[in-house]
C-alpha cells in the first residue's frame, strides 16, 4: 500500500536503553503502527526473554535489530532526524510538538529516511547528541510529572505518525534533503576551516559550533546546499593557501 | 489551571486486567498527560510490587486507585463512556478514532465526567460490555499486527487528550447528558416495558435490545430526555394497566 511507504522509512533509534523490557516494548509500539526500522546505539542491555516478552508478537522488530556503536552511524542515510525529549529551554534547535512535526517527517519519508531518536532511561540524550539532530520533538506532558517511559514514549511518535497518515495529503518535499552523514561532514570541514582561519579557538570555543548547527539544522540543508557550502569552504582555504 | 478541567474529570476504567505491569503503566501514562482518576472492575491481579515499580512516579494513581464489582459501577456518575478497542465490525454503535473524539470528549469533561474503558489484556470487552459504553474508540493501528498493549493503549488515548486540549477551542455541551446511571435505568424500565408489552420475548430476544442500545448510543441521550422517555413509558405502562 503506497501510502504505507512513509511508515516503512521511519527508523526508531535507541540511545544507550538499559532495560530490556523498554526494548520490548518499543518494538510492539513500533509493529502496531507499521514501523519495523529499529536501530541500537551503545545499549547497556542485551535483547533478553524479558524483551521478547513485552514484544509480544513483535519479535520479529527486535530479530532485525540493527546495533550500532555510534548515533551517527544510526544516523548515516538519515536525511532528517528528531530527537524525543522533555522540554529543554537551554538548547537553542528548532522544536516541534509530535503533532505540529508529523506531517512534515511523513512527507520527507515519502522518498528519504527520517529518524526518531530517544535517549536513555535516566540520562536522555546528551547536548552532543541533541546538537546531531535537526529537530527537537516535544511530547505534550503534565509540567508536575513528564516522566514518559521509553516504550511508551515510542507509542507516541509511532501513534501520532499513523494518525496523522489519515489527516495528510502527503506532498513530496520540493527539494532532497543532503544526509545526516553528509551534514556532519560539512559541519566537520567549516569547523576545521574556521580553526584553520583563527576564527575558532580549539582551547576555548565557546558556543560557535552549537550555534553554527542549528542554523544548519534550521535550514534543513539541502543535497545541493551541501555542494556550494563545500565549494565556499574549497574556496576560503584556497584562498588562505594561495 | 482553567484549561486542566476537562482532564480532572476523566476517568480510566480498566475491566478485568491480568497482569500488574499494566496497572503501573497505565497510572505513569496517566499522571505523565495530567489525568489521575484510575478504577478498576473486579481485576484479576493485585496492585503488588511490579505494579508499583512500573508506574514510578505515578505511585499516589495507584494509591488512589477504585476497585469495583461492575463496570456499571465504575460509570455510574459518568456522562460519556468511551471504549477503547480494536476494529469491530460486528457491532453497530457509533465509532471513532481518538483524534476524532478527542475535542467532543474534552468539551463534555469541562462540566461532566467521561470514562474511557479498557478491557483485558487476552479477551478484550465482552459485547455486553461495549454496549454499556456510547461510543467506540478505535486506535489507528497495522492491519497486520494490531494487538496495543493495555497500557500503551491508555498512553495513546491519554496522549491524544492532552494534545487535542492545545488544538481545541473547547465549547460547553449546549446540554447536560445523562449518566450512565439514569440511562442505563431508562433502558432497563424500556426492555422490561417491552417485555410487558409482548414485544419482546425474553426466551428469544434477538437483537432488539442491541439496537435499542445503539440508537440511544446515537442519540447522546440528554439528562431532560431521560424524563422525556421515561413519562414515555410511564404512559405506555398506564395505558395497558387501565
Amino acid at each position: 500500500m503506497n501510502t504505507l511507504i512513509p511508515l516503512a522509512n521511519i527508523r526508531v533509534v535507541l540511545v544507550e536503553t538499559s532495560h530490556p523490557g523498554n526494548l520490548g516494548a518499543a518494538a510492539r509500539a513500533m509493529k502496531v503502527m507499521g514501523l519495523a526500522d529499529l536501530a541500537l546505539v551503545n545499549p547497556k542491555c542485551e535483547i533478553d526473554n524479558e524483551a521478547r516478552a513485552r514484544a509480544s508478537g513483535a519479535v520479529d522488530v527486535l530479530e532485525h535489530t540493527v546495533i550500532l556503536a555510534s548515533l551517527d552511524a544510526a544516523l548515516a542515510d538519515v536525511a532528517l532526524a528528531a530527537a524525543c525529549t522533555s522540554r529543554r529551554r537551554d538548547l537553542p534547535h528548532p522544536a516541534w510538538t509530535p503533532r505540529q512535526a508529523a506531517p512534515k517527517l511523513l512527507g520527507i519519508a515519502q522518498s528519504q529516511r527520517v529518524a526518531l531518536v530517544f535517549g536513555s532511561e535516566t540520562y536522555g540524550l546528551s547536548n552532543e547528541q541533541l546538537m546531531k539532530c535537526r529537530w527537537l520533538l516535544n511530547v505534550p506532558s503534565n509540567p508536575e510529572y513528564a516522566s514518559l517511559n521509553l516504550g511508551a514514549a515510542v507509542q507516541v511518535l509511532a501513534y501520532e505518525l499513523r494518525a496523522s497518515l489519515d489527516d495528510t495529503t502527503l506532498a513530496l518535499p520540493e527539494f532532497e534533503l543532503a544526509s545526516h552523514e553528509s551534514e556532519q561532514a560539512l559541519i566537520n570541514e567549516l569547523e576545521k576551516t574556521l580553526i584553520d582561519l583563527g576564527f575558532l579557538n580549539p582551547a576555548n570555543p565557546k558556543r560557535l559550533m552549537p550555534r553554527l548547527r542549528r542554523f544548519f539544522a534550521k535550514a534543513g540543508l539541502e543535497k545541493e546546499e551541501v555542494a556550494i557550502w563545500r565549494g565556499v569552504l574549497s574556496a576560503v582555504r584556497g584562498r588562505r593557501g594561495g
